[in-house]
């Protein structure tokens, strides 16, 4: 098998960290690796596969030569870098929101869309989606092939690692802060996690939905590849670590008994099923930190629609919302060039 | 004013506490408090308007001569003690759902339907909704009068604080664990919260929905006096102390705008607005704890629906979601015996 030269961009954030210890997990086949970063890691070094590699500094980064660059460092830079390496002939897996919804660049989770991973030479570029898209998707998918989806009702609840490292570490000083009676402030990221949610994530736009909220609506339909889809969101930060959870209601053309669903669910590749609630069997994020699958629970017949089904469904969006499904996409590649 | 002979059952628990505080804080005129609770607190006391009062042992009450009997020690207590008390004369205020859907005990929410309570006398017991459902309730009645609701699809975002004081300690204490590296094991309970979600809440029943969940249905009918209404919900435990959030979409017969909705919202009692979400201004329970409102926000028309609203309510679980509904309950009838 042809060896990879592999490029991170932002490989000291929360989803860098992750994309290395994949790559490394799942035997990806890396012949060199080159994290990059801003110039504040100068000097810092990653470990990969037991060696010490020093981190470069994203300025003065030389793409050429390189065969895929993984980026997730904002779409800031994604925007700046992205284009950069892509003309060099690299192919760009971009974590960021920065090329999603361009028409000639294709938006791929592996298990829903593969298919649309065709003509991404155009652009070399190739975008991973939003977490909660992604988590969500993954249950949608089936029930869209079966049954027709007209609309989702979607409400989230999401980790802080969504919002970075530093979110992470916020939750954790925030909580202790409380623990010793001190007030639980609001750090670096200027927001109150411990013991709280926040009803708002990424800016509110003129419809008064948040782009966060959008980019499932957008994202969703792209990746589905049905424009016609109505969906609506409310997503919320919540205080846990790093799963995302996401209570769906989905209305379709026809009707799906709860077996039937559970049926689909189980046969969906990334989705397992953990759903029996009278045992306590259902998803808990606490509990699916680390894991690879999606998990769904809850299932079942909406009693307030005509085909409706209810669902929650839980995956580590450090993971599959971010990481995993970046480097699955990087594997498609690998596959293809075997 | 007359002087009320008043009983709290279940004092000592969360809800009871709540309840001696607030009967406190709003001068109701109490002329005689008779605090009980089981045989554990035995010798114990509580503190009434400075004064210390012996908690006596609910098994050993004598319930002839009170007015009123706030009860809150869960179902099975009330469906001992509520009908005694009740033959006693006793006007009984019960925040368990033992009689919540029975067809002649009101069910009420002050601000939403105090004209249900008339013929209370018929059984001496109005039963306190829900928590969950009189938060949800709160916003929902001003569009039904204005709008008619059709179908509510909800997502509630529960604090510990509902399944009990002995759940808000083991979130204190698994939060404790784990800052000092220790598992977060389930503790009495049996439940771990802390930074965790749990999407079951109470007993699952035959149609795979929970029994918090089919309370926020039933319950709501009841109140909104309107059998044909449709609703469903997924009840979610959060890592939150003491408020409980709600993501609701209200589906309605006339065409609601976000403008039309907050004026709404503004008009009704019990109802504060926070819904500047640009500039930060959403509900989120952390401030919400300890205050009587409940407050709305993230106000917006569902982009998916026709004539659809989403909405965000959070409001606190033991005061208005309670203790405090009891005692405006109770108030009702001490206006209407001034």
């Amino acid at each position: 098998m042809k060896a990879f030269k592999v490029a991170i961009v932002g490989v000291t954030g929360a989803v860098g960290k992750e994309m290395l210890s994949i790559l490394e997990e799942r035997d990806f086949p890396v012949g060199m690796l080159l994290p990059l970063a801003s110039a504040r890691s100068r000097g810092k070094k990653v470990v990969f596969c037991g060696e010490e590699i020093p981190i470069q500094v994203l300025e003065e980064a030389n793409f050429s030569g390189l065969d895929i660059v993984l980026m997730s460092a904002g779409a800031g830079v994604s925007r700046g870098y992205a284009p950069k390496a892509a003309e060099e002939g690299c192919i760009v897996i971009d974590n960021s929101s920065a090329f999603r919804l361009e028409e000639d660049i294709p938006l791929i989770v592996p298990e829903v869309n593969p298919q649309a991973l065709s003509g991404y030479r155009r652009r070399n570029i190739i975008a991973n989606p939003n977490c909660t898209t992604i988590i969500s998707v993954l249950p949608l998918k089936p029930l869209h092939d079966y049954a027709k989806i007209h609309r989702v009702i979607a409400a989230s609840y999401q980790a802080v690692s969504g919002a970075g490292a530093q979110a992470m570490k916020d939750l954790e000083f925030q909580v202790k802060n409380y623990m010793e009676g001190k007030n639980i402030a609001a750090e670096s990221t200027g927001q109150s996690f411990a013991f709280n949610l926040i009803p708002r994530i990424d800016n509110v736009l003129d419809n008064m939905y948040t782009r966060e909220e959008m980019k499932l609506v957008w994202e969703t339909r792209k990746i589905l590849n049905d424009t016609s889809l109505r969906i609506t969101a409310t997503c919320v930060r919540v205080p846990v670590f790093r799963s995302h959870s996401v209570a769906m209601t989905v209305e379709t053309e026809k009707y799906v008994s709860r077996n039937k669903a559970l049926e689909l669910f189980e046969d969906f590749p990334g989705l397992e099923v953990q759903d029996d609630p009278v045992h306590g069997i259902y998803p808990m994020p606490l509990y699916t930190s680390g894991m690879d699958s999606c998990f769904v629970g809850r299932v079942r017949e909406d009693i307030s629609g005509h085909n409706s089904t209810n669902l929650w469904v839980v995956g580590d969006q450090l993971r599959k919302g971010a990481a995993l499904n970046a480097i699955q996409i990087a594997e498609l590649i690998a596959n293809e060039k075997k």
